[in-house]
């Protein structure tokens, strides 16, 4: 019997939930005390044969979560159930090395390093390729006039493809933002009880910084018992971030999926049922879990602000949420763009209601324009946007198209002829920069994606 | 393999999270099924003999989790499946009338509203049998002098129990506010796809009537598709208050229970490890995490506020994280309950240590009282503060007991005389209204637990 | 120069926000020195002509804040400062009874009850009217069919009330909440230092019950130096959980009044800018401001719930904040409150959009009711359902209006006659128990705003 | 009156208050119509004397925060007052050029980055101190045995330094981060109502890059309406975390500052009040303050982010909140970091105290040393742990001190010599790595101060 939705399976996917799943988390301590023990070793901290036998035992996959869970039954202490059931399986004369100098959260951080690491990667991928397929999208859509909406409201023009550019370029930055967090929270904290490495010495610090080079992270500076936790906080905070932008992209494809607008489609499979009631409705159910899901994440954050203010030398106050948060953050957020990824590749796009909607006002979605041109003529702005609004509520009154409106208006008829009025009503002329711009954000994205940093 | 600790075994109690699995939850939708064929087959809106079957096939216990999984994975559509998983098993005549006038969210809000009735029953016996535990406790501590503190410096004196009257009242104050709010929390909706109960017309209110009280909960008194959200947010408000609670009574154990202090300790079993590297502490892991699970209840807070601004007759962005909130909060809120009452009714407290801690600051925890003895002298009391803090700075300085300073001070010993002096440095002169305050709190224990709302 | 836009003008009632100004709470303070002094000689704690002396200065008038604030730039400790301000100008025979007994926060606790408890007062004013105005709504449009939506799509038909009665109910359980916090909420604490009433000794809550008659507050049962913060938290939660309530009116409003979809409008005064380009919108603003400061609300939360775990007899940590989120709440609350009055005192309903809407999707949102005639005809649920989503599919594809499209297909037209094919297709056919919902709210309404808790 | 405590002068600096009033930041904006004017004149968009003229008025001084108040009262719409402010006062020739191609968010986003910019570099400055400070006195403190707590509990020997050695890293990493995203956050935006920069054309971005350079901002890649809402939830979180780095601190001083530990004390002023009825005590009342701000900051968290799902090109919900969420995060973290210097600059370390904790469990504290000591002999962890922790045991009931117990108890004594004992029990021993570690900190603390990114 299952209870919550990632361990009965309804959301996460296989490979982000192996990252967190209890035997990965037990596989990666172990190999933290195999690493500690080749690194002391290597200095002569440790007897070598000690050091290669605690190696191979910690990575032979004989030390099974099971073993753990029974012997933590016994000791009421998870961590020193893992280092017994690592020193039972290893010959008596490595035995007393196992775990040397070595404290429990030096295995806890350290291992939350590692899945971090790895959840990094899964998402860093996905991320990259929603970017660029954004951007693609951006592109295909340059030059279709839509509308621009603002307050709800029909507001100016766009170019269709501005929305894509918009969620590429914020998707790049996400990526920027977690290569620049990186080194602060992957971070190898072999530092011993209270952080001074007391019972291997001076030299504690070389031994951290060899584990770290062993597990791809990177050493700590300085730390209590345990890795601040700013470091956490910011992890969760940017699966968090990165939820927002996708819930932005979740409530616009929602709301160009209205009934009314239309512009936009999730792909819909075929019989999928819409309701349990109304058989013909194609709900945006994706985009609708997924914000459902960046309120969770939202829902983190605090949580993971809370833990930095430990006591002293460390409590254990992070312990028992950290078991939820970075799990959770870290699966919903790939789960996320796992459905967005999915949405945005077989994304309907209806450019003949895109077209369409353009209308809808009657032409007055141009009255900015026919205001600037009158501005041009010489015109106090404020005298324009008297004339331009009054002849835009009378013309909505009478329902006369709004370039009819102007044309027959004696105020504004005298500034602009006829022919300027005409050149004004057309899309096309007023996507200003656009294609320039998600041309800049597709360079950018590119550039993004391959940097380093 | 699991990965959230709830799942996994960690937290959480059976009875509690029985509640919560899958295949109660279907079995509470199935009920629903049945009580609403029922209700209908009453006024004669379908026939009798189908209502009888689809009563007793829901309730059968014939229909799996596993099965609803499976028609789910064809339909997309978890309410669907469950509806289609009790009509393949109803007789034919019957199958027209399985979930008549329904829809998938009078099943979802209303087995949610029956699994928050049980979980609120489970908490509030546990949250009596604490009220009640602290108030005995306080009751056995009423006349022990011990030290109050503010700001974390030694302030005055109180009655040690006073500490857990303040904890027992304020039990009581969450017993009152849990029964207040289950009648807007534990809703029955049984009115259709968007609240009209259209297709059962105008007796649709009966219906609803009828079904709320078989499963022992209160009729909507109008909603959209859903239960209006602000009632889902109530509960988990008042999950994470009560954690709060919780919360202020563990940090006070934990900073009660400092090496330091040492007033009081955690029941610690024999054999239980304090730490993998230094075996002699006791470390308050229990009230850790209570503290660290109160930070997850907290985090809960904002995502069911998130929920309540549903768009029109509803959206779906409530419903993947409804998934998460509901359990975790019940669950954990319980699992933080329990653990209290293991705490207190174990709790070791150390009446030495407690005695002992007057003294530490050899006499000038008495300070106030010999400024209002001034006062009462008629001394204005800003002369009296000036003497009472230059001599407590001199005796800080000298190391000399507060008493003999007071005694030697010239401008004091004008105003109090030695015997007056001496009957100040009482400890037990100063408890106030304690008795009286902890007897009133008794009271009001009994009284909320035995009352009905 | 102002720097926040409460202090600058731009929000808040000049009710509501003079109860949170500096001399406000300076005269609340003050009130509570000289109904303590009264209380303590009525029982002859005191001399009585010195309490008469403290209650006439206190309640003077000539205590001014910018005195207090001089005396605290000397003393660094605003209550202190205020003491002195008191009794500097009572007769020397009075000034050692001033504050006697007392301490700090005896005065900022209860002095915070009585200004939630003036701010609660002009909240529920508002927000009866409010109930009132909403169910009086629901009322005039309950007979008036409207498009229903869910997942934005259109979904089936409601009364248009429907929508008011149900922001109408919930207000009034606001109403029901806040008449049950009330006496947990709006304490009285005459309890000095850690809560012992020690200097007052056993007659300490004779004081304490006499204060708070005299304030209309509740006495503490029990308290450490401090209110617990429980109750705080309950307060903020209110006024977020109300402004959530407000959002979802704000958000639906600003849904409803779409360019697409017309169906209301805020009021919007003549001359007033939509927009410095766009002359012709009419923006909700009024209700996005309410969506922006709801969230503002539940800011405050998770602030009010991090102050409850104080350390021992009480720690500071509370203060400063509470100094921002008890007057924000409180004063964004009721500017939001305000707001929603105005906006529905004069919305604009669009009958003819309301009516013209349904029929955008060709007759498809009866589809729901084809299928319950069908299966009351006895066809099995997931057959009638395929055939309804088929008929609708082709009928989307080629333009065809539903109920034609239904007639003409072989397998419904077998089962149903062109005659209830007709029936089904009237929108008023489809209100269901709107009209009883409606008037049912109507009634919880008015029972709750009379009703005493 | 004073309503919050920002105006009312109890929190905030006067040179991060400057930069958030209200003539401020329409001075912010102003500079942008002028710098927008030259750009777009330097390229032949407007006349050159026209822009000259902008220019010149618009900084000028003369347009007040009064004079738009009384424009807004009449629009209803601050930058539409704004705008006309300023062109009210330009000569007739410039008037149609004012605003040109611009919409309002151009100047409120653009604004907001300019006293964004300013908060930081002020706060940059102060954090550089801080970090500075807090390695210096790690590198005081760096030889200086204390007691390592965990749980709250004694568990082992630190360099008292290492305590300001991981607070001056986290300081420097937020140094770091703030280097990072000042190139995200400090955006200029001057792309228009939508975001195509319609009314300027292609030319637009050169437009845009032009008045970044003049304003140091960085121009926007792209763009709706509005600047995208993650780059401000960066901010704001920046806030936060760097809160929370304070109040980690802010509690250790806070405990280490209670009565029974007395290691350090904040700074207290001669006549400086701790209670308005003890007065001997020393309340870390700066410590609480900044604990309870970092609360607020916390608070602004959630508001931030879920600014970020505007619909479309925008809508309004952003706005009201961030006239509270920018100030109030950037005044109270600059008020915390001004207090937190005061507090370190001269804090009071009472290394009496600190030497004379270190006894307080008559040498338990080296347990762990005597525990290694026998596995290096051969003993395995295990039962060299049960054997460290009986004579533990034993000890603490009998009062022996630890080194006699350990002396005297056969096992151990079997194993190690009475010298080996002797030379475990002495604190210097067991620094381990902390002064390379501090020495680390002090690097990393230079090099990110005079890193540019």
């Amino acid at each position: 019997m299952t209870i919550l939705p990632i361990d009965g399976g309804r959301y996460g996917t296989d490979e982000m939930k192996h990252i967190f799943d209890d035997q990965n988390r037990i596989d990666a301590q172990l190999k933290i005390e195999g690493a500690a023990a080749l690194a002391q070793s290597e200095i002569g901290m440790i007897p070598s044969e000690a050091a290669a036998a605690i190696q191979e035992t910690a990575t032979s996959g004989a030390i099974t979560a099971r073993r753990v869970s029974q012997l933590e039954a016994e000791r009421d202490h998870d961590t020193a159930a893992l280092v017994e059931a690592l020193a039972e399986r290893c010959p008596a004369d490595a035995k007393p090395w196992v775990h040397y100098g070595l404290t429990s959260n030096d295995l806890v951080d350290t291992a939350n390093s590692m899945q971090m690491r790895d959840a990094l990667q899964i998402i860093e991928l996905k991320l990259s390729r929603l970017a660029s397929t954004l951007a693609d999208t951006a592109s295909r859509y340059a030059a279709l006039p839509a509308v621009g909406r603002t307050h709800g409201q029909h507001a100016s023009i766009i170019a269709f493809g501005l929305k894509f550019a918009n969620w590429a370029s914020e998707m790049a930055n996400h990526l920027t933002r977690m290569k620049e967090m990186r080194r602060r929270v992957l971070i190898c904290k072999i530092l011993g009880v209270v952080g001074t490495g007391s019972l291997m010495g001076p030299e504690a610090p070389k031994v951290q910084r060899s584990v770290a080079a062993r597990l791809k992270l990177h050493p700590a500076t300085v730390a209590t018992q345990v890795v601040p936790r700013e470091r956490y906080a910011e992890y969760i905070f940017w699966m968090a971030l990165t939820g927002t932008t996708l819930e932005k992209m979740a409530v616009e494809i929602r709301n160009l999926q209205r009934t009314e607008i239309g512009e936009v489609s999730e792909p819909f499979r075929k019989g999928q049922m819409g309701s349990s009631a109304v058989p013909v409705k194609r709900n945006p159910i994706k985009s609708e879990r997924i914000t459902s899901l960046a309120r969770m994440l939202k829902g983190q954050v605090g949580i993971a602000l809370d833990n930095v203010p430990l006591w002293h030398e460390r409590d254990l106050s992070n312990s028992a949420n950290e078991r939820f948060v970075i799990p959770i953050s870290s699966i919903l957020a790939d789960e996320m763009l796992e459905t967005m990824l999915k949405i945005i590749d077989e994304l309907y796009v209806n450019t003949d209601r895109i077209t369409a909607n353009l209308e809808a006002t009657g032409g007055q979605i141009f009255a900015e324009f026919v205001l600037e041109a009158m501005i041009r003529k010489g015109v106090p702005r404020i005298e324009a946007y008297t004339d331009v609004q009054r002849v835009a509520f009378e013309a909505n009154n009478t329902g006369t198209p709004y370039a009819d409106a102007i044309k027959q208006d004696a105020n504004i008829s005298s500034i602009l002829t006829p022919d300027e009025i005409d050149a004004i009503f057309v899309p096309d002329a007023h996507l200003g920069a656009s294609h320039i711009i998600i041309r800049d954000v597709q360079e950018a994205v590119r550039r993004t994606i391959s940097s380093d940093v």
